[in-house]
């Protein structure tokens, strides 16, 4: 037998490993747990493969962004936009659709969202014409909201953000508020546990 | 306003929040990770969504099980088994599929496989009508190898399988060896098991 130190493929055939390698530059998956995902996807092709593969699809055939507030959505605009029960008066700017799902877990807000889809960054090359602060400063000049609560990251870049947010609304007469720093410095809204998202709402500053 | 202490839905509409179900399923992924996943896909639908539903459409449309080892492959019998450059002489026994993705990973076996498909497991009710036992045993009479090589899990189940495969062949004159226990190379001896110490110097070589 040849016991030969010649490293061959891993034993996954074109499909396989492309699958593999397609599932490992997921955010959170590494090559190890790719393989993993790969192998149960395989072994229950019907009961696993298939349902995923019609998610996947579906959510790709149906959701979109909302035009009025930046979620994410199947229907346009999104359903918190619609909802009739929530008060458009307070708008509350986030960075992204994980913050409005954080705060929606957490419950207990039932104004209107806007999301920014990001935060200033130096580093990231990510400028203030990347946010959709003209879309706010619509927002505001047509809805007339009596508050805006700038929830953002409590980090550096979050709250250069919540300043350029501030200054572009300073045309407007509405009142903005931050959430309190019941928040810890440096963390993330989609990390927070909803006991402290919930105190941060309530004990937010004008 | 209303804070109301209601807990809506977590703000992601119906083919969103199914994706992130089904996401959350998947091995090594909890509901955060699979939400983070599901958000990234929905940012770059046409440059990572697509391609993994294509990937996992063409794993599903093409990857099946050899019939001669039971390894994954998109052609049949599998690239291993087809390979004539590998000696089929010798046929190591593994559990599972990622096995045989660690030892080819490793390198240096240019031997067969046999995939069993499992352990044998009380509590999971794993029996050896399970395992691909009759199929390696016709392998065995067909093909008449030199050598079983048992790359078994050094784990109770995995040596009561070992057990019932040597079993299972008693029949046939063909050796059968079992991977060393000992130390892991690279290992500190103080970060050992006791178990894996008493057995690497009792299996000790001069």
């Amino acid at each position: 037998m040849n016991y030969s130190s010649s490293h061959s493929s891993q034993g996954s055939s074109g499909p396989l490993s492309a699958l593999v390698k397609k599932l490992a530059a997921l955010p959170g998956l590494g090559p190890r747990s790719a393989r993993r995902v790969a192998l149960q996807l395989m072994m229950k092709k019907e009961g696993a493969l298939l349902p995923l593969i019609a998610a996947l699809q579906d959510a790709y055939d149906t959701i979109t962004t909302c035009p009025t507030c930046g979620m994410l959505d199947d229907v346009a605009p999104c359903r918190i936009c619609q909802d009739k029960s929530r008060d458009s008066g307070a708008i509350c700017v986030v960075a992204g659709v994980a913050d409005v799902w954080a705060i929606e877990r957490a419950g207990g807000f039932r104004g209107a969202y806007h999301v920014l889809g990001g935060v200033l960054s130096a580093l990231d090359g990510v400028n203030p014409a990347d946010l959709s602060l003209i879309q706010l400063q619509r927002r505001v000049a047509a809805d007339h909201p009596k508050e805006i609560i700038l929830a953002l990251p409590a980090t550096v870049d979050g709250q250069a953000t919540a300043h350029v947010v501030m200054d572009s609304l300073a045309e407007f007469p509405v009142k903005t508020s931050r959430l309190a720093h019941g928040m810890p410095v440096g963390g993330e809204l989609d990390y927070l546990d909803d006991g402290t998202i919930l105190t941060a709402f309530r004990q937010r500053v004008s």
